[in-house]
């Protein structure tokens, strides 16, 4: 019963470790440069997928097991709380396996060991695994799952009393085994003991010359140790990504997924299938995203907010409640305020936009020199001019006017209420009556407003 | 007979009005500030549908029943034709009718009552309704429709003469009610004087606690009067929108309807699953739609012309033959004249351009000063140079040209064939030799042209 | 066998020609101007489907037989290797076939002939259809076809011996007939002497009024000529397309089949579905191509590049390897070198970009001055600040920057090393105090610096 499973001290449960296996090349991808696991899914590397799951179940300590390409995949992972196991030669999941045992040294609890490239496992299946693993005091468990089709898969052989015996994998299976509907999910509870036994017992004789993590499964059930089975519900949760096609696929599912998510939360989604919302947005009711949308991973959007058609929203964009962006702009890292409007041919990075600020057509933060970026404030009210420029860092103050076209040079902040205009911006002047104005221009100089 | 069913004063139909229900929330829409019948489908509100469908039985009397929400309802449809009835509380659809019939007085005559919120529902169907009604001679006729699937539907109960007897609720529906396929499909005629009657008889003794429009009919069947059916063909006509993803889903549908009616008219859309075209668009044979274009209800485009990729035609433009906008353009209520080309990277508002005009790429038309929109105008053959500012009010002549980079400032029209340039511009002058000029700097100014 | 298929001399094939019958208008279109096989299909008129199967072959001569609006198909294809054969009255496909055979006088071998108007007939099965010709020394082979639904082709007909006797259409066809899913595919290879025999004898004795060609065939086999047929395998490969619903179709499955292939070649398409890549684009492993991007036939981008999104990559642009382009951008035969980056609402054309070039937001190379087109050059490591406008032809030397905003004026070249801000652009001066500044403005003139 659950209150068998806590250790008496500090009431906490028994201990849990988890290993994400990630040291593949993914051969299939084609890449020449990319580990398989750093492949892009819905703006998130596939690995994060993984991790996800294992964070899910809080687990002590989390192994990353690395080999190809491993320097990128742990550059592209700057988080101080995964450890990562090094996998020298990769020679199969048995051995990634056993490398994540040897780094938990004597680690006295469990070991969840996920596949790295199953994105669309969802975390309570894991965590239903880690449960019944724990209900049922197993040693081993396997997740399983009952495939409409399971060719491919590794078929769970099981004896009269319904113990796992065996898992015999396609190739290897006799047209009686083939029959078998229940497979391999690819995703294990090991106590650590016995997973650093069944491992050192297991050899590569099959035709990739590959230590399985499955015969480790095996071994132990021979040995007579408690194997288990836990099986998932939803045959769509192990869709693996092999190749760039699966790629494709897996992320029209999730962005499906997503969509379909935000939609029962009362946001309107006109064209779901040209929308492309990343993991973990937010977006408020009554906020209406038009066709032709790519919104990153995390960017917040508040209610009432109008987006696109034909805008990127990049990482760390946040609209609040009524904000209004479309028509050929892109935001990246910038926060536009209440009822800020910017809807035509605009870039806007590494902003701050008050509320009610009204940004003019192709209206540029100019926040990169070639060296480092910059960023750009614009306060309460102001009214940015058409074709405005601001180079970053650069501040445009309450109810400030900037006039079309013009370029307001970095530091050279515009006071709260004044109008700027020309190349380079320069406080407005009264305008004089152009026949006149031409006469003096030669005396006079550059310094005529725009708007 | 059909001369039967006319009044013989001025040989005019039977009087008939209609009432289209749009006073519920629409609570599955979660939305916080939106009545249902005001969400957006396809660039029109949803009530407009049923507005259409209305009218398209040229009613002597239009009449809206609102409540929730009904001031913003109201502003959606500043039409002096409809009449607005109240329904203070919203107690149900049998209550709505009957604040239309209240309405209606002593109207003579019919009354078509439609639900707001069935968008693909067709006026030919609507009007096949009325037609059965006075052909018949009934008192009530009910629109219903035979379901493949039918569960969620109230049914219709016939007696052995074929007559309706009732409408029973799924939920209400024993097992052998809920086999039969014929649905109420949310559309009736009443004889006014008999709905009154009807509506007086109903109790909201069922589980919402609400008055039911059927079961209004039901007591009209019960109390003798004459109730027809009229059997809609097809069923995919009734599909409900109540939620954002039925929104989404009526969207894909209704826009594929049109992309499919303009390429039976000799367009060529490339790819209709990323066009959406809206309502009462028209297209001349031979213009070619490219991928990625929001086309809004009521544009007008001619023949021969090119549109797209990643273009969006708003509200209350039109292009003349031939004329081609394409690549990151947003045109809004302006004209473009024969062969008139914008191509990149333009905002082009509130304009009017005559033919054979070259917009050049990043050409905007600053129509918004932040409290008024104003328009501008370029004549036949003008050439506006890349990145070309126009702050309207401001007009081009006929073969004029403006420099790259020109910022061509509000009420400083540039006249028929000159050419301006510069921020702001001004007429050019005869270039000098770069470093001659750059030697006389200081004394001459500001004046070079661009081009 | 095959070597019995060579002529002595020179070890060549037997000789070979090929037609394409493009005469039709194709009244389904329901153009005004446009001849049916130039209507464009992802970025190819449609003829060029046909001239490619035909080309595959490597036929000794290519004949093309036009008639509706001839002028603009010949000018579509300005190649002279192709024998233009016109035919006057557009009387059938069997005239037209005639047509084709007396241009070829006394060509002494055979004549492939295929319709305009499949595009997804494959070189391969066109090749098959040639080989088995020439394997069986067949005088007239029919391409056929299975298919699942036959209704709309004529029915082959065969003896008892398996030899074809007769095509019957449709209209023509009996129940018993109607039942065959042996279709004509509308390929064939007559010997030249045989077509020439068989086109004399048919007659219009039809309800089109019509010469077909499916009649030459069958009065071929009337008169003992030996007709075989080649079946091929896929039936997809013979949707024909008549109408603008079809061109859509089409589009979209050669857009999926380009996509997958690209795919299946290392290359990450994150939505094939809204990704529009034409035909004979390379594309190397590794490169991501994100949502929302078309793609010209015949681009080339290299390995590790990140295209979109939002991109419009137009004919004739290269990109190098690592170059990065998107977010509302458009390159028109432009070729950009390794690592350089576009990412934001530029519009690239005729250009030619060194390596690690940045191209800030909103750069315009001004290629058209109304008259022709010019180029723009920039050179390795220059940086382009945002809104700056090159006006072709012009130049951008190693290493130089200019500011926000520049207006660099044509034959005006930026050397190495140099920077240059303003409107028009020029040399950067040092900043000096802005109110220092201010004071002198009268005096100095326009001259300050925009970064």
């Amino acid at each position: 019963m659950p209150s068998q499973q806590h250790d008496t001290q500090r009431g906490k449960q028994k201990a849990l470790a988890a290993a994400v296996l990630a040291a593949g090349k993914g051969t299939r991808m084609l890449s020449e440069a990319i580990p398989k696991v750093l492949q892009e899914l819905c703006g998130w590397p596939l690995l994060k997928y993984a991790i996800r799951c294992a964070r899910a179940v809080n687990p002590d300590r989390l192994l990353v097991v690395v080999g190809f390409g491993r320097e990128k995949v742990q550059a592209a992972f700057p988080d101080p709380s995964i450890e990562w196991v090094v996998q020298e030669e990769q020679l199969g999941t048995g051995h990634a396996a056993g490398c994540a045992a040897e780094a938990l040294g004597d680690f006295p609890g469990d070991l969840l060991v996920l596949n790295g490239d199953l994105p669309h496992l969802r975390a309570k299946t894991v965590q239903g695994l880690v449960n019944t693993h724990r209900e049922l005091k197993a040693e081993v468990t396997v997740l399983t799952c009952c495939k409409s089709d399971p060719t491919g898969f590794g078929r769970i052989i099981k004896d009269s009393s319904g113990r796992l015996i065996n898992i015999i994998e396609e190739k290897d299976a006799p047209e009686d085994v083939k029959k078998i509907k229940e497979v391999n999910a690819g995703a294990y509870v090991f106590k650590v003991a016995v997973l650093k036994e069944a491992v050192q017992a297991i050899k590569p004789d099959n035709v990739q010359g590959e230590y399985y993590i499955t015969d480790a499964v095996v071994v132990a059930a021979a040995r007579g140790y408690k194997v288990a089975t836990f099986l998932l519900e939803d045959e769509r949760e192990i869709e693996q990504v092999s190749d760039r096609a699966d790629l494709a696929r897996s992320a029209r599912r999730i962005y499906n997924e997503i969509a379909q998510e935000h939609m029962r939360r009362g946001v309107t989604i006109v064209s779901p299938d040209t929308t492309f919302i990343g993991q973990d947005v937010r977006i408020g009711p009554d906020t209406v995203i038009y066709p032709f949308c790519v919104i990153a991973p995390g960017v917040r959007i508040g209610k009432g907010c109008k987006v696109g058609p034909f805008t990127h929203l990049r990482s760390g964009t946040v609209l609040a409640d009524g904000a209004e962006v479309g028509n050929f702009t892109e935001v990246k890292a910038t926060f536009m305020g209440e009822k800020s409007k910017a809807k035509h041919l605009s870039y806007l990075g590494d902003g701050h936009i008050g509320p009610n600020v009204n940004i003019g057509a192709g209206t540029i933060f100019a926040n990169y020199d070639g060296k480092k970026k910059e960023r750009t404030f614009i306060e309460e009210g102001a009214f940015i001019g058409c074709g405005t420029i601001l180079i970053a860092p650069v501040s445009v103050g309450k109810g400030a006017v900037t006039g079309a076209g013009a370029v307001v040079t970095k530091n050279h902040d515009v006071p709260p209420g004044q109008t700027v205009v020309g190349v380079p911006a320069r406080p407005i002047k009264k305008e004089k009556n152009r026949d006149e104005e031409s006469q003096k221009e030669k005396k006079k100089g550059k310094g005529k407003e725009v708007r």
